[in-house]
This record gives C-alpha cells, structure tokens and sequence, in this order.
C-alpha cells in the first residue's frame, strides 16, 4: 500500500471521553471514530487490524473443523420466546417493530437462531457432530457503554455453537475449540491466559475465559505458577484451612466501639489483627407462597480481610436467588443497623453460613447486635452453634491452590474469549433432537465459543503501548513494515531504492506500507510509532551512499544498518521471528 | 473441502413461497435458509458465493482507488434529521430506539454517515478526492418482501462514496467507478448492460444502473444494437417523429361507442388501427396556497398503443409532485368517469400535454367527454389549440435510438449496481466543505455507487440455470470443481487416484470439493449439478484400468476422457478459459 492512496489521520491529544490507554491511542491512531455513544466506524487504519484478527480466527475455526455460515442481525422475537430470552434479557436486548409491528431483536448472540437452523436441518445422528460459526456485527445496549471497542454497543464477535449426540461428544467438541482458542491468541502474538470460568446465568456445565493479560484488565485471573491451574476470580476455590480450630481461650466480652462499624476500625480500636475479626454480611431471598411473598433473611460471615463471592454464594443451597437485605429487614432481624452485626444472639433467628475460613477460627471480634459494641474472644460451639459452611470468599494471593500444587498468584486481565458447554440449555427449550441408531429422539448436546474480535484490538494495546503509541504484534498489525524515505520526491536515489525494496517486500508476500506523503521525518516517524507498526525502514540518501539502509524494531532502542540487498531476506526473518 | 466436513443439505422440492428460479433453486440447492420475511441466513454453501462476489468487488474497488472502512448499522436518527431523510424516508427506514428512547435508523446505505466522516476528517483541498466504500450488512424494511435474495430485508450491499472538489472531479470519480463495475461485473462472468437512469429522489445529475441480463428481470432495457446506446425505460428518449404533420382530412364527428372506454375497443368497433386512437390521463398536482390546498388538473394525451412514463411525466415544469386524479376531480372537470375523456371542450378548463407522437397525428380519435361517446377525425389547430409538447411515454422496440445511429431494443434486466452523481445534495445539508487555495469554504461533490451483493446471487442464477439446476460461473462458484470418486470407501485404487488429483489441484489453487459423503453415484450428481459447481471430474475403477478420468462441464452434453496425469493441467486450462 502507498500511504498516498490510504487514509491516515492521526491527532495530537485524545478527546476527553478516551479514558483507557487504548480507546485514546485508537482515537489518535486514526482507527476508529466515534458516531455515536459505544458505535464506531471501523477507519481504514483500524479495519486492517479487524480483518487480520477476522481472518487468524477464520483460518483456526476452519481448520478445527467448524463451519461458517452467517446468520441474520435482526432476528424474529418467537425464537428468542422460545427459550426465555425474551423476557429474561433485559434493556441490553435492542428490540425492534418492523412495519408490520412485529417484534425482532437485534442480535447480540445467536443461540436460538442456530438452534432453529439445526433442529430443522439435522434430524440423524448420522450428522453429528457439527459445529457452526460465523463472525458478524453484533449489538447490546449497554447501560454505560465506555472504553472504546473495549465496552461498545455495536462490535463484531465470532460465536461458533456445536451440536454433539452426548455429553462426551460435546465435551469433545469443547475441547477441540479450547485447542484451537489457544493457537489463535498464540497467532494474535499476545499473552493470554484461560481460566475456568463460572457457567452463570448461561447455564450448563463447563466453561473458560481467555483473557489477554493487561494490568489495566478489568478481571482478576487467579493462577498457580507451579501447576497449570487457573480460574477467575468467580470460579477460584478457596480450600478450607488444614488443621484443627484452636480451643477457645477467651471469655465472651461486649466491647464498646463506638462509631467503629468496619473491621479495619475495630480491629485498630482494639489492638487486634484484621484476620482476628469477622464481618457480617446479610441476605434476603423471598418466595412466593400462597400469593404472599415470604422472606428468609440469612447472614454470612467472612474473615475482616476477606471479600465476598457473590457468584459462590449462589450456590449455598437456598440462596440461588439472593439480594442484600434492605436496612429495615437488618434492624427487624437483629436490632441494630449495619456496623454492628454479628452471629451471637440476633433478635429474630437467621440462617447463618460462616466461610470455611471462619468457622476455623476461634477467640475472634464480631459485632454484638447493640449500636457502638462489638464482641471479642467469640467461640463456635461455646458462643454460638455451630453454622453452615461454606466457600464464600474470594481466594487472595498466597492462598494454597486447590490443585494442592502451589500458592495461588492473582494478575489482571481482559476477557476476550469464552468457550462453554452449554448441555441442554437451548436444545430443550427448542426441540433440537435427532434420532439414534435405535430411532429414538435424543436432545442434543450443545456448546458455544465466542471471541470478541473487536475487542481483540483494545486488550491487544492496553498490553503493547508505550509513551509514542500503539506497539501492534506483527501478525495484526494494519501494516507488518512501513517505509519511511527521505526525500522521495527530491531524491532519484532514494525514490529507486524505496520503490525497488517495496516491490521486492510485497513480492515476498510482506504487508509494506510506503510513505510517499512527503511528510518531514520527525512528523512521518511519530505517526508510525503511534500507529504501531512493528517494523521501520528509512531509506535515506547519506546512508545509501554507505550502501545501508537503517531497520528498526517498533520496541528497539537503535537502529541497524542492513545493506540494500539484504533487506528483503532481514525482514523475512525478523517477521518469521 | 470434503464435503464430510461440510454442509451440504440439497432438497428434492422448493418451499411453496418461493417463487422465481433463483430463489427456487438457492432453497433446494441449501444456499440460503428463511428465518423471517424477507430474512435468510446464508448456510455455507451460499456463503461461499456471497464471499466469492465480496472478494471481486473488493480487489477490484481497491484498485480502483476506493479505500474501505466500515460504518455502523445503527446510526443516530440526527444525522439523518441533517438531510431531511428521516422524515422522507417511509416505513423502509428501520427506526429503533435505545434503552435511553434515543433514535437510531438501522442502515439502507449511509450517504449521512460517510458524510459526517469526511466533513470532521478532511479540512483542506489536498485531501481530496477520497472514496471510502464499505460492504456491510443493510435493512430495508421492504413492504412485500420476496424472491429470496432478489427483495430482502436484510441484505449485503457495497457501498461507495466519493468526494471532489468540484463537479469535473467528481465526473472523473465517477468516471472511475464506472470502469470499476465493468471489470467487476466482467469478472463475475455474467452477461451485463450499464444503461443510463434517471436519478431519481436520490437527486443530483448523472446516473447509470448496472443490469444482469436475464429474462427474468423486473428492468426493461433499452438499447441500440448498432451503436453503445444504452438507458433504462425511465430514460430511455422517445424522439419526435420525424417530418410534418399531415393536414386534416376528416371532419371531426362524435360516434357512440357504448361500453367502450379501452382504446383496444374502440379502435376494433370503428375498425381503425389502434395507433389512430388517442388516450387521455388525468393528473393533479396540489399546491398550498394561503394555508388552502389549490389543486391543477392536467390532461396527458398518449397515442393508444403507448405507455405513460410517469417518470418523463414529472419532467414536464409543474408535474414535478403530479398525483393521479380522482374519479370526482375528472367527472368535475370533463363531465364524464373515465373512459370517455378527450381534449376537445372539457367542461372546466385543464392544462393539456401531449406526447410528441400525439402532436404529430391528425384525423385521431379521442374521448367526446361524454358517456359512451368518441370523437372520430379530430384534428390539432382545427378541433384543439395546440398543445403543450413533451416526451411522455415508453419507447417500445423499433423506435429510432436517440443517437440516431439505428433502432431501439428491448431486453430484461436484474439490477444489481448503480452509480450516481450526488452533487451536492447531501454535503449542502450537511455543510461537508473543504477549504480551497485560497482558503474559502466549498462544498464538496459526491458521488455514491452501489452494488447488491447478495442480489448478485439471485441475479446470476435467473441468468444462468437448466432444469437440473444452478450454473454458477468459475469465478463466484461455490466451488470451482467437484470430485466425485465412484467406491471412495470401497476402492483402494479410487482414493488413492481422488486424493493425489485433489491435493494436485488444490496445490494448483484450484478451489475443489472431494465428495467423500458416500452418496450413490445417482444423488452424487444431481446434488453438485444442483448446487451448481460448473465442473465435475469422476473417479470410477473401470476409467483407471483404462488410464481415465472423466470430465464434464456443468453445461457439456458429455463427458470427456483426460489421463490422470494431465487432469489438473486440464484443468486449469478449463478454468482459464
């Protein structure tokens, strides 16, 4: 590509709303541009990147064995009533009327569509398994949609679904995906993790996230560095604690702490470690009998240092449904507003579930159910029966890792992919069977793979930026090398040798953009550095005379000379590198 | 590709709503697959075709300059609030509101969009010209959606923008696309004709369609066989006849033709030929006048055997918003229902218009304004002031051609492209200007250029078909060759001769489908003829005992003996010629 036939425009500052690294860096960069809030044109510069990501998740998809079809953006609203989705989805379904008044949703997946394709196409086990893709614009409404293509309303994604006769086929097809998942982000060139992830509301029974690794990550990744575990932070175990709970030594006492409701200011007040005190944690979860609601309130109780798992406390039996209790339930149920709760004597009885860590721990601080008193020296047993045990804490760096095989470490991350098993989900609300050797209907086994290719491009800077911009790994970069010379219209040298390496480049099958803009160096050199190309050949006229060319590497303190001839080859093998 | 590892779901029967050829044929041959009115998926088979067409426009508008980004699909309702189109615009417009009950149009095109682009990019004459293009996915919510890909929905279109600095830039640009299409359409390998068109609502001052031909069409074309004469009915000219008007030599007598208000009957009852009667079209055209409507009747006078061109109608000065008149405004105005209606002595005064033949006739006959009534022998001058003049019908075949170079003819179309000089009808009301040398604001001129990505498909099949099914050309076949080995899994010698000619070919780049299904010979051929691939090669043990492959083309009466050895090179000739 000639610079001169291409569009780029770059910009100086960021406008004020880019408030990540790589929503300002893609603004100056000239590869997106805002329309609307969370809606982006893809500008030339950003859409090469899309297309290279596009085609590195085409060619692994394919080759794992998927196929691609595209399915519809706007999709009838009988499908998504089909399976629930309708009415569950909230406000991040667009829902639209056609002329007619007929619903349609636009989609931000497209689990019922292909579902409808597979129940009406495939009715033998002969024909499974399958599995589906297609990589398209999708849309979702999001109530605060920021960061650029890292959080956009409109965006593309690729979402490939398998259909499998049993559990182990689809556990297969999982892993077939999970495998290719793994060549495709090692072919973007970035560093990633997968981490056992939580099926939430999606349901099933197995899931991963990949995650590019960034600092400025959203999620937290727990891994062990000794073993090959790995989770998010929903999903993380935190093992119960080895050995026998200590014998209480002391006596129960009421405590005055006045105006100290958290654990940091009772457990300084007092003189204590953090890990001394337990916090209170109260839940509701209403039901409906005989057109009343009733109302179960329950209360957690964790570590002072520990935080709360909201997704593991889903899974304490009874509390699928939780939501915190309202301030007047805590005063109804314990006497005391918030600040000051604790397991020992509340006013109405409670369901109480302690985390593994507390109910290992004896002699320690919790409120006493009074405003401006606490307890120390509460016991199990002696104090208070014994409770409800559960994991409802998130796990902390140091933590044994569940595996047995190290302590866990914690990094940040950015979720870009997600493979689940989905089971029955979607095939049992459609009716997506096919028939056995035997000739019975079966339900088939479903999964599904999404990549969020858009955002591919955010998570892929907030990891490769410096102070002069964007640092794109070759393989997704909008050009693999760039020529800069100087003086290409003034110097007959220099416009010879630039268009004779060029051409030599693109025979060799390289992706060289020639800068023949006729910019000044400082000004040609800043945009390229900013736009991320990894790799930079000036050609200019002193060094030809030397029989060099100058190479730099987009992360490369200096520059290296190579001889004109050579160029070619060096470029080869620093791309195959 | 093995089919095993493809798609492939081929139907004896079209669903009954199909019903045209190509969506007959696309439904049987499982390219596409109904999810709502006028809303397919593209299963993979069809896919492949879809990015086999994407992939000629997209080599052929970059080299043409074009610069490709992507544009959204939901676009905020104030940009086109900027151009008026939100109000124009009909129940077509997709509109939709976010969770916020903001507006948002889904995309027809994006003449707004781009618009806005380059009116914040481009600041200064040196950027220009420029023409971004983009293919993308469109809604346009067709009121009788139907013919499968031919009237959709949701449908893929590419489309074009360019940006001139005054209107020989913009004529140049044009000029470029133009030739863009005839390579592109050339490459498709379909048989096409660029007519003239009128513009239409779009505005602006130069426009041609790009038809495949077809019997099948919707279009009527017009063209000249002895010259490059070529326009659409719309604006196809239908000149003046040539020399003077005879002199009357009837004199003007009502007759009764009691019942006969069709010219047809008329001219049967009095035994004249058709061409000697005159038929009478009554418009309105309102018009607000001190907060009252004002309405004009016109009277539009076309010789019996020719067709009103309501396009040409809205050329002639005040016609411009014409609507036909109601029963009660003509028996207002002529005394009489239709059917009656002439031009000599309405009851109240109307505006007449003839058409160019009509002015040139004399001894005609014409409605009397009264029931069950004609003139016979009427004549201009003598019975009727001369009249308004203008070109106001269809040409029909035999008509000179405007270009005085032979005779017109006719044949049917499928539009698939256009290209249009806009002028400046979108960057006046966007205020898109660019400063000159000498620093002054001047609008930009804009083009715009269209082609029907997903119509291409339905189009190339109404032209390219037989009673066995598609007949795709090479270039956006879904596949360009079938293998079909007779006993892959029986014969040790077939597959080992199907695998070395498949991979020969495919090192070769030719694009082959191994047909390893295990299908009996029989439905083996009927699906690929069905499907379209144009050439076929069998495998079979008798023809390797005799050293032979068999091919045949998709339109060959018969097969053709090649010897393993030469089959790819034959092949490749095949494909090049």
């Amino acid at each position: 590509m000639r610079a001169s036939r291409f569009f780029i425009s770059t910009l100086k500052e960021a406008p004020a709303d880019a408030e990540i690294i790589s929503h300002q860096l893609m603004m100056r960069a000239g590869m997106i541009k805002r329309l609307g809030s969370g809606i982006y044109t893809y500008m030339p510069m950003g859409l090469r990147v899309i297309r290279k990501v596009e085609n590195i998740v085409r060619e692994e998809m394919n080759r794992a064995g998927a196929i691609e079809l595209l399915m519809p953006l706007v999709q009838p609203a009988e499908l998504w009533q089909e399976t629930g989705r309708w009415d569950k989805m909230g406000p991040e379904l667009m829902r639209v009327k056609d002329r007619h008044g007929r619903d349609f949703a636009i989609q931000p997946t497209s689990e019922e569509v292909i579902t409808d394709v597979v129940r009406s196409e495939i009715k033998s086990y002969k024909k499974l398994p399958v599995n589906f893709y297609h990589i398209q614009t999708k849309f979702r409404d999001e109530r605060r949609p920021r960061f650029g293509l890292m959080r956009g309303r409109e965006f593309t994604m690729k979402d490939a679904y398998s259909f499998d006769r049993d559990v182990a086929g689809m556990q297969q097809s999982y892993q077939v995906m999970y495998d290719a998942y793994v060549r495709i982000f090692n072919r973007f060139g970035l560093q990633f993790r997968a981490v056992a992830a939580d099926n939430g509301a999606i349901g099933g029974s197995g899931s991963h996230e990949f995650h590019v690794i960034a600092d400025t990550g959203e999620d937290a990744l727990v891994y062990c560095p000794q073993s090959d575990y790995a989770a998010n932070m929903e999903a993380a175990e935190a093992l119960a604690p080895t050995g026998v709970r200590a014998a209480a030594s002391a006596d129960l006492v009421k405590t005055a702490t006045p105006g100290k409701s958290k654990c940091e200011d009772v457990a300084a007040l007092l003189g204590l470690p953090l890990a001394a005190t337990v916090k209170s944690i109260v839940l509701a979860v209403d039901s409906e009998e005989d057109d009343k609601t009733a109302t179960q309130i329950w209360l957690l109780l964790l570590r002072g240092d520990h935080e709360l798992n909201e997704v593991k406390a889903t899974k304490v039996p009874g509390l699928a449904n939780f939501r915190f209790a309202s301030e007047a339930e805590i005063v109804d149920h314990f006497g005391t507003p918030p600040g000051y709760l604790g397991p020992v004597g509340p006013r109405k009885p409670v369901k109480i579930v302690a985390d593994r860590t507390v109910v290992a721990m004896s002699d320690f601080v919790c409120g006493a159910n009074e405003p401006g008193f606490h307890y120390t020296g509460a016991n199990w047993e002696r104090d208070i029966a014994e409770p409800l045990v559960a994991d409802l804490r998130n796990v902390v760096a140091g933590d044994p890792s569940p595996d047995g095989k190290g302590d866990l470490a914690i990094q940040r991350g950015i979720e870009v992919g997600h493979v689940f098993q989905l089971g029955t989900r979607y095939s049992q609300d459609m009716q997506a069977t096919y028939l056995d050797e035997t000739g019975k209907p079966q339900l088939m086994q479903m999964g599904c793979y999404g990549i969020g290719v858009t955002r591919i491009l955010g998570a892929a800077i907030e990891q490769n930026f410096d102070d002069k911009g964007i640092i794109w790994p070759a393989s997704i970069a909008p050009f693999e090398v760039v020529l800069c010379p100087m003086g290409y219209d003034r110097s007959e040298a220099v416009k010879a040798e630039t268009d004779r390496l060029y051409q030599e480049l693109l025979d060799a099958g390289v992706d060289a953009i020639l800068d023949d803009r006729g910019e000044r160096p400082g000004a040609m050199f800043a945009d390229w550095e900013l736009i991320g190309v990894p790799h930079r050949i000036v050609i200019g006229e002193r060094g030809l005379k030397d029989g060099k060319l100058e190479y730099q590497g987009r992360r490369d303190a200096e520059a290296t000379s190579v001889p004109p001839a050579d160029m070619a080859v060096f470029m080869k093998a620093r791309l195959a590198a």
